[in-house]
């Protein structure tokens, strides 16, 4: 059962992921887009104006009343750190409280640098880097958050299983990254970053339900339901790439036949083009970017086979995803990730016509297909919201209003100190 | 986003479904067991004994403190009504609070009695029936649930499709019904009938995120996601039975080929007996029933026949079943229906086997199949309970707190009247 604190704390984001969306605005239209009433709003603004997130920005007339106050978010009130974690790179991202990106990192990841205490050492380097870049004090940075392929235990920071690195099991990411780094770290997926980076900043904004599909290498599905992150009872749903599609189909690396991820992921497309033409210039035998680069040039200039891959590509994603709206009834379906980044229109266009072939008429109607409207790494993205969703959590685990009886959670990370209103710019 | 309202009918909906589990019980284990503040226990008991559902009962010793006062569920204190209407019958159940069966009726639908007038009335007719068989006062009915296959607008009371009546589209049923029933009355499908069955009385009691598995003719999974029923945007999530097994595998009733549902459900198991042995005794070419009996009694004589037809369902199954388990990370799946409850324990053993080849390791080991435990029609025990629900959302829009500044949600069903503590036994 959800408590009182479960819902101020959803109530705390909703509200700040209102004004970051249209600063400056005032108390009242928060209560407006937020259905909170306006003494509910007047309270959470008073703690994120107290915590410096936010900033009183003016007045605004109303009609014949008392002018309203207006709120923003203060870009400069702190710094969040994103790191995407992924088979051959690692990204870093620093991002202000407006989420603009300040500095950014890059690090190819070469076969053999994947143990445990490389990476590591790559991550804190990373992240130590762009701190320097931004020229942010470290007193300013709220958190970093971290996003690792497969599946996380949220709670302890472990690493249990990572698809693409057989040597990897149950390592303790956070542990490890704790020794060079100390800054609060929040550990999850790849599919949970773009699902949050999607319900923050995308495509899922202010909905209640939505996929958020990711097409790379691997394949999943961000879940939003009832306006938050669906996890799961041990942080593991989402993974749709591991569904059947069909029966005693291809074989697949988690040892079942017939997955969606082996049919639409990267490599399962290259599969597919390799049968059709295994001789096609298309190809790029050991490089899935390459070879998706090229179909999607392809398609643009009218190439056939291109066109071919991706409409029998589309077939399968759209029976895949019409299982989704079935199962879920979203209000909206967002295709995320780099394949649907670089196919693009064309591919959408054909997953939309695929989706409404497969579909039942009810929840079909309900449902939008959109490509993800965030111009950045979403990944990134979502995990400095990690780092902005624990900062807020940890806000009101130390607020004056707590007042839960039950035994506390796991130990929340360290309070970031608060923030006077006046703060200078980072 | 979820208002305070909406927390506080969810809370008022899990301290009664606590309360009427352990029957006496004191505030302090209901908070206990809640996770609630024992404040908001207080309240929402207080509420409970306002509205004459729950009574005091006596006192209990608390160890060297206050004695500690016991209430119970105050099963005189209303009646609450069940229709389970299906393709070839129409039950009808009038429960007490403690959701005890006080009368039932059970009708048969010919062909050529779902014409929606004919079948209204037949409703009706039996809903006074066991009014009259229970001598229950009319003024103590405090609704009627209705669940009808398909697709249904809960809000408009409107059926929209069912899946086996081509004549049936968009037919106003409880605004039909209205014209016989003085009672509020709830319209939804027995998806969500069995979800909210086994959330309030059954397998997932208690649990966060459950998967409600319905075999019978049609197939579908009523999902309790985040300790409540997900319904999706357009009150049609769990079309399970619809998504895809094979691609391009049999025809569907629904327009796609290779659904769940052509493989798993009654007509599906008749057609691949028929498959293997088109003159086996096993087979009553005309009769669901009496197909699924035989096979159930072939299995306990260890028929070859049957044990190949139920392991090949089981197979079908498990490989659907895993695809909840990848994708919604549940912490319980519970087979319900008649067909599950029909094959019982050997079939439940043969799923889960086909599961845990199918399913990812950390979802799997999260995750308990089960049978439904709920002995009775589950249809009619979740149909009633909507009316349970509705009632306490009901008291909810009138009461004291309510301090709702949004548009108020469409009109609320009549409410029931208020009844007093000592009020006598139905």
């Amino acid at each position: 059962m959800r408590t009182s604190r479960d819902i101020r704390t959803a109530n705390r984001y909703g509200v700040l992921r209102q004004i970051i969306a249209s600063s400056p605005t005032s108390r009242q239209e928060l209560a407006a887009a937020t259905g909170l009433s306006l003494a509910t709003v007047a309270t959470l603004v008073g703690e994120l104006l107290g915590l410096g997130m936010i900033t009183e920005v003016g007045f605004e007339d109303s009609a014949g009343g008392r002018p309203r106050g207006l709120v923003a978010v203060n870009a400069s009130g702190g710094a969040l750190i994103g790191v995407d974690i992924a088979e051959t790179y690692v990204h870093v991202e620093l991002f202000d409280l407006a989420l603009s990106v300040l500095a950014r990192t890059e690090d190819d990841v070469r076969p053999g640098e994947s143990r445990p205490e490389r990476l590591v050492g790559k991550v804190a380097a990373a992240v130590g880097s762009v701190v320097a870049q931004a020229g942010v004090e470290a007193a300013r940075v709220l958190g970093v958050g971290v996003s690792m392929p497969g599946q996380v235990d949220r709670a302890t920071g472990v690493s249990e299983y990572a698809p693409n690195w057989d040597h990897w099991r149950d390592v303790p990411l956070l542990g490890l990254l704790a020794e060079h780094i100390a800054y609060p770290l929040h550990l999850d997926n790849p599919l949970r970053a773009c699902a949050v980076a999607e319900l923050w900043f995308g495509a899922a904004r202010g909905r209640s339900d939505a996929v958020v599909v990711n097409l790379g290498t691997g394949v999943g599905a961000g879940l939003v339901l009832g306006g938050g992150v669906h996890r799961g009872v041990s942080n593991s749903a989402g993974e749709w790439g591991h569904t059947t599609l069909v029966l005693d189909g291809r074989p697949c690396h988690c040892g079942n036949h017939g997955c969606v991820e082996t049919y639409v992921g990267a490599p399962g497309i290259m599969r597919h083009l390799r049968e059709l033409s295994p001789d096609s210039a298309l190809l790029h035998p050991e490089d899935q970017t390459a070879t998706v680069d090229a179909l999607a040039r392809g398609v643009a200039a009218g190439d056939p086979l291109a066109v071919q891959v991706v409409r029998d590509t589309a077939r399968c994603l759209g029976a895949g995803i019409a299982d989704l709206v079935n199962l879920l009834n979203p209000e909206v379906v967002v295709l995320s990730s780099w394949v649907a980044a670089t196919l693009g229109e064309p591919l959408l266009a054909e997953v939309r016509e695929a989706v409404a072939r497969h579909a039942l008429r009810r929840p079909l109607a309900a449902t939008e297909i959109v490509l993800s409207p965030i111009p950045t790494d979403p990944v990134c993205l979502g995990a400095a919201t990690f780092a902005l969703e624990g900062a807020l959590q940890a806000a009101g685990q130390r607020g004056p209003t707590a007042t839960r009886r039950t035994p506390a959670p796991a130990p929340a990370p360290a309070p970031a100190p608060a923030r006077s209103r006046t703060a200078p710019p980072v």
